[in-house]
């Protein structure tokens, strides 16, 4: 590529720190299928940021099979998954839910993320005894598709609402560095493991090659995981590449620097935009920017950046989604802001 | 019950012409699922009304069978449905499209029906290769689940569109009967077959006990179908009991007159409605009345009659349904006709 | 057909009260979706039979859809089923547990009848947690595909080895009927019910038009079976149609009477053959009879009889399968008797 | 692990060219889901291998997932796969072509390999239509689960029979370097993709970290196949990690080279036990070898080594497997023969 990517948080290969381990215990024996001693001590790291001795945490592949094994072996065939209209699985996953034989019932929201008050509405709509699905579990990103993020205030409502109905509260991470580590955030991680019922959090997208961490802190849903991990081909012959990777991005702080460095870059362009007197489509909470641009402008700037086309905003201008990483080239982000206020 | 219901048009048994029927071949040996003369002679009076000699037709034991089989045989895992946000299979049937695998993608509508404009838009929204999954098959029913039907133009530039678009078009005609035979309908069932490519005719809300026939106008999709009847659990050990009463309802015009009863029914109370100065909430097109009536007058209807409440119209008034049937009563309908007009 | 049939036993209608019941009640109103009046009494009366007063039963409309509800409400998606490989599911259903997600370990017998060794057997070669499917439900029939019954101790002893395993113990009961009034058996319906999670009562194959009972004693298996029924396409609108035709057939003794008739039958022409001078492949336990007969009198027999050619036993005879029902003509075993001994 | 481990192939990393091509291209920017360059490289190499120009080749993260996207893609539900019963899709991955709608045919075999007549026999065994799911695909490995690889002739003969009767000839190459580098095989990858519908090359255990190349000789079978990988979970938004593994195992004969080492060093394990009198429970034709030891040996080698207790042969005897690698160092090979040869 010529261009500089602002396409996606996913183009560049690792953190050096990760081949640096890969390397140095690459020929060391170890026990295959996430026995090894990597997949312990990231397990150990991962708990110790949860604060919570025994919360069980399994590696996985990717997330959309992360989505299927959770959603798979939590519910039963009638049971059906309440997500907002732009959610993941909804529509970025060919199917992989429904492949795997749920309903996704689905709730309009203004900004990705789902209310109590979309809950009451969704159970309302789905109540048809035994004509209608049951709605049974409640999927959320954090991150949300649209770069928003949950407030603690905000989670903790929605588990409620999920405890007082009965249903199970998910939450895909994909993005959870950056949802976490933002100033429009205050979340941890251990609060994360206290309102919901069973979590994941991105590797592929903070810094990893590959790999999810999917953590219940819901014991009931843990009960013979390991089966639906290995149905549904994700349990790795070496899950040690997993481990690994977890072990070292939770090693000191590096998964929280990583998606530090994600949303920094993020802010600096964002606020640039709007210092250059360009609008933005929706506010900049973690790593993604909606700026709305004159359309000459994007033409220039295509010369040298790589990113999406979001939609039409009127005969002049669009709105793009700029996307910044762990890896994002600060030099490279000075120079967009250099152009983006010459031109 | 001491009332009389108006609530589906399911609450009786069958007409009399099929329990005759029943009663005369009882005993008669015949070949098992579906091989029997009766199947056979059914087969042919169908294909009769189609104008068509070998369009293959089979009979499944019910409505929610024949949308599985039709939709888990015509597609593969990556292949989508497109539908009306109200159609049944989306909202009355416990996820059993899902659980054969197969996303629904719903479309909102004014009316229940779809148009090509709505196929243009789920195209366009789901065209995102190969993250979305592809959309294949268009899911229609006529009348649909809020008592619209379609018109021929109507269905020919529905079907056009899907011939455009790769797409396949499938008709539930659970109440297909009604749909044809009332006034605000200028289709035949040949005209069916020639437009769309799989459809069912229900048997079920047309007078028979049990049973509904799919047509397969397109030939493709009829390949090694029997295989998915017996899957699925649709094929009968005795298929002479649905062979016998589709052979019934289309000998001479049964099917029709039984359907075009319900229908005037309809539209008799319908007339009466409006005569006593009561709005609908929808025009009545085929066996399905929805009137605004005040809350008092419903309060005294109900000790009568029996009908769903279909929501709150304002505070003094609801919208009901009111539903007929091959077996309605003419007796009973001017009876509440006349208690309408009364009170 | 111009020869008299011993292919099945569902080549007739049904006994003639069924349909006298369904005249007589045909026009009255009911409740839809098994909610009607007959579902009720028919509940209550095989209740009675089971001497159990809130077991759980249900009616749907075939023995597949028996089948896959029961297995896939039951199981978890990496849970299998333990069966015997002459068991139904395995080889005359399509495939159809394994479209609902779940595997078949299969067992060799020698009669069709699973023991305690057998299970023995299955969960040591199915033990590699977890790249194993997990057995967790022991499927049997009674009668088995073979004719063969299972005695009290027999049925006894598996269910103690399934509790002791924690498997669940279902049986497909198609030709219970037969299996109940046997001389070979000495199990009654209300023992089948101690002894069983859950089973089936077939109507069918027992003088009904169409229709099995699901009876549910372990009530955890009962949780939410409603929705199953429905997704998998087996709530007919007109559940009337099932509850009746168990109501006649649980009144007074006519399910036991008609089965009885059909042993009677069996054991007539079982005798007959013996007393003849041919041998039996298997003895004859229930409604099926398995004679070794020279092809020569096969042929002769084959201009008046229907049946089914089962194998070949050497260069100059074969076996074949008779099948006799509640339906058989006593005058055509007579003369079926005849053809034999004379020729 | 103080021991040295023959437990399996996967115990170690990857080969060091492999992390040196990651850490040299580690923060290139590349396209997502399979479309960068290194992929593009790897199927050209691979492709060179095949003598073929557009054959498709898709990579996947790991051999459940290559089986379950090929069985899934390929198959309608009523179709079934035959294999051996000891396939490694049979025991091996709990369930998941059955979690995915499809019927395994099971076949015993001597040697872990199908022939044609096995094909025969398992078609005559399932031609109930349509009460029997249907034969579709044949699904073999290479190398098999015991170790056995297929000569050019019983591969080729498989084939015909496999075309003759309309079926689908699937290879799972998990091990396929070994199978293809060992003296007992004639056979070349290029071949292979003439005799069979679709295959795979193992890359997790010939070397790489993680990923499968999936190869589609039979164009229908690659028809929309991009969406069955991502609905499946296997669509890496790195993706570049597989490629360039499989670019790095393909350049020059790498991935011969480190097959043809594993193969190595069981011939000589092989050699030594036979030449220290012992004997072998099958031949040694890839990189598993099962010999027949005294359990006062096997107590002894159990302080050094690691490896599997197969069976027990007599009452002092047991079979043990012991499987070499890429990755096996041949000083541990020696030490472990001298073991043998001395104690």
């Amino acid at each position: 590529m010529s261009q500089y990517s602002f396409l996606d948080d996913y183009s560049e290969g690792c953190h050096p720190d990760i081949l640096a381990a890969l390397a140095d215990t690459n020929l060391v024996q170890q026990t295959a299928y996430g026995n090894d001693d990597y997949s312990e001590r990231a397990r150990a790291l991962i708990r110790e940021q949860l604060g919570r001795r025994d919360t069980p945490v399994y590696f996985v592949s990717g997330g959309t099979l992360a989505n299927i094994i959770i959603t798979a072996s939590a519910l039963r065939p009638h049971e059906a998954i309440i997500a907002a209209s732009t959610g993941h699985i909804v529509g970025r996953e060919t199917g992989a839910i429904e492949a795997a034989g749920h309903k996704i019932i689905t709730v309009a929201t203004a900004d990705g993320k789902l209310t109590p008050e979309d809950i009451r509405s969704a159970l309302a709509n789905n109540a048809h005894y035994p004509h209608m699905a049951k709605p049974r579990l409640v999927y959320i990103s954090n991150a949300t598709e649209l770069g928003t993020v949950y407030t603690r205030a905000e989670l903790r409502a929605l588990a409620e609402s999920c405890r007082a109905n009965d249903l199970l509260l998910m939450l895909d991470g994909a993005r959870l560095g950056v949802a976490l580590t933002t100033e429009a955030s205050d979340l941890t991680l251990a609060e994360i493991a206290d309102l919901t019922d069973i979590f994941w959090i991105g590797g592929t997208k903070a810094g990893a090659l590959i790999g999810e961490a999917i953590v219940i802190p819901n014991a009931q849903l843990a009960h013979e995981f390991d089966f639906h991990i290995k149905q549904r081909g994700a349990l790795l012959a070496k899950g040690r590449l997993l481990g690994l990777q977890f072990a070292t991005l939770f090693s000191g702080q590096l998964f929280f620097a990583l998606s530090a460095h994600a949303n920094a870059m993020a802010q600096k362009i964002s606020r640039a935009i709007t210092a250059s007197g360009y609008a933005l489509a929706s506010p900049t909470q973690s790593n993604m920017i909606f700026p709305i641009l004159p359309d000459a402008l994007l033409e220039k700037l295509h010369q040298d950046y790589e990113f999406h086309l979001w939609s039409k905003a009127d005969d002049e201008h669009a709105v793009i989604r700029l996307v910044t990483s762990w890896a994002t080239d600060e030099e490279q982000v000075n120079a967009f802001i250099r152009d983006i206020s010459e031109k």
